[in-house]
């Protein structure tokens, strides 16, 4: 039987094109959020789930990140890197020079913001659910309009491509990460992703949590924090590090670690991506 | 003449409601992004720009933050802490039983998830590019629609309000920042902001940055890191400190890190909100 991966859809979004990439055979399975992605998972429906966790340009996907901290069933076995292309496009015979309305999802329409002002200055740019659910938007207009939305999107739905590459931004690339039961086994070139917190704000706990890599040598890819969703001024943070949990001195970092924070928990170890 | 404050318009947004709290006196002007209430403030169109930079929920205003980083004419000089009331509204003699689509920004419609599910598991959700444009679909939709948006929006664009606090998580409050030329004078009870950025990344610089503020007993209010749009894996750090930039322990701190850092950025120093 083929694997089954959920993710975020409908067809044609970004992250179809990276559970394709991550594995062409496995079937699909196409879910609205990365909350349904991680509960379909969770619940079995799937047995991996792909979500985009981090842009180049626009940073952390927080719906993401809200997720790996809630959903304490699912670890991160693999990690992907793609390029961003956007393209526009519209009902074939459209004419670019004729466009009244754009649709696309905000950071799309915001990746391409040089693009729109230059070449689209009169243009309505109207928010849509997803750059696919832009593409149905732009069929279903009784206007001139046009999508901003991946290439497949316009083989899928049958639009017609006006414009290639239209970000602005040519370092636009996006990281996914595979959701399952169990992270990955060390590899010698691993990532390990965690998040911790602490009961009360003492000057210096943070310093002192990120000693405990620092003074083993051990690399901070990423450190982000998060709401704890209490109240403002409390965080949770993300840290995303070098190593395997199960290498010596990144185990002995987690250890202190735990000691130290009222939560600590590791969403997995995982290869790094290298392109 | 009375100040001109810049804000996130059009009339009826959050962030008006709290240019109103911070200056009742002052002639508020609407923009379209946080950018163009940047740009008015920076070109002398208004005097001071209110943006909204945090939220207790959604975490921090991304496009605030990139702002601050690049907009190196601006400071910021206070901050304002407010308490965010959704509202579900439509047209006069509404029936909420009947609600066939609901309008809100994104963010809105999340933070009213458990709420709309359960009172209006049938109706669909559609985006919207602010909460007052929801207002707007709202009033031109042909379905029985409504919008979730402040109640301050309700009395400005003549809607109904049919059901008022309606977020899911009652700790949901939003940080503003006004912006002007310069920053505040120390009053004791200070918070500064800033960023900074490493040009390599050897282990353990981070946790030397920080160091200068923990060994002197300076608490964080927060960190956050954003990319530096290069690529992925180069980040641009963002700390919000207690203390005002000329107390003596937060000047040796940022000295020390000036030196360290290929970037320093202070964005100010300014009272800190006591509610």
């Amino acid at each position: 039987m083929a694997k089954r991966i959920a993710y975020l859809g409908p067809a044609g979004t970004y992250t179809q094109e990276a559970a394709l990439r991550y594995d062409a055979s496995a079937e699909l399975i196409p879910f609205t959020s990365p909350a349904a992605v991680a509960m379909a998972v969770g619940s079995g429906m799937a047995d991996e789930g792909v979500v985009a966790i981090e842009n180049s340009l626009e940073g952390s996907v927080t719906d993401t990140l809200d997720l790996l901290i809630q959903e304490s069933r699912l670890f991160i076995c693999h990690e992907l890197v793609l390029p961003i292309e956007h393209c526009l496009m519209g009902k074939p015979g459209t004419e670019a020079t004729q466009l009244q309305v754009i649709y696309s999802h905000p950071q799309a329409l915001a990746q391409c913001r040089r693009f729109l002002e230059r070449c689209f200055p009169k243009a309505q740019l109207v928010a849509s659910l997803s750059t696919t659910a832009a593409v149905q938007d732009m069929k279903e207009s009784k206007s001139m309009a046009a999508a901003i939305a991946p290439r497949r999107a316009a083989e899928i739905y049958g639009a017609q491509v006006l414009a290639k590459d239209i970000q602005d931004n040519s370092a636009n690339v996006t990281r996914f990460v595979v959701l399952t039961h169990a992270d990955h086994e060390p590899t010698g070139k691993d990532k390990t992703s965690l998040c911790f917190a602490f009961t009360s704000d003492v000057p210096g706990l943070l310093y002192q949590a990120i000693g405990h890599f620092a003074k083993r040598g051990i690399n901070l890819a990423k450190i982000e924090s998060r709401p704890t969703k209490m109240g403002l001024g409390t965080y949770i943070f993300l840290i995303d590090c070098e190593g395997h949990r199960e290498d010596a001195p990144l185990k002995e970092a987690l250890e202190e670690l735990r000691a130290q924070t009222s939560m600590l928990r590791v969403f997995g170890s995982y290869p790094r991506w290298q392109g």
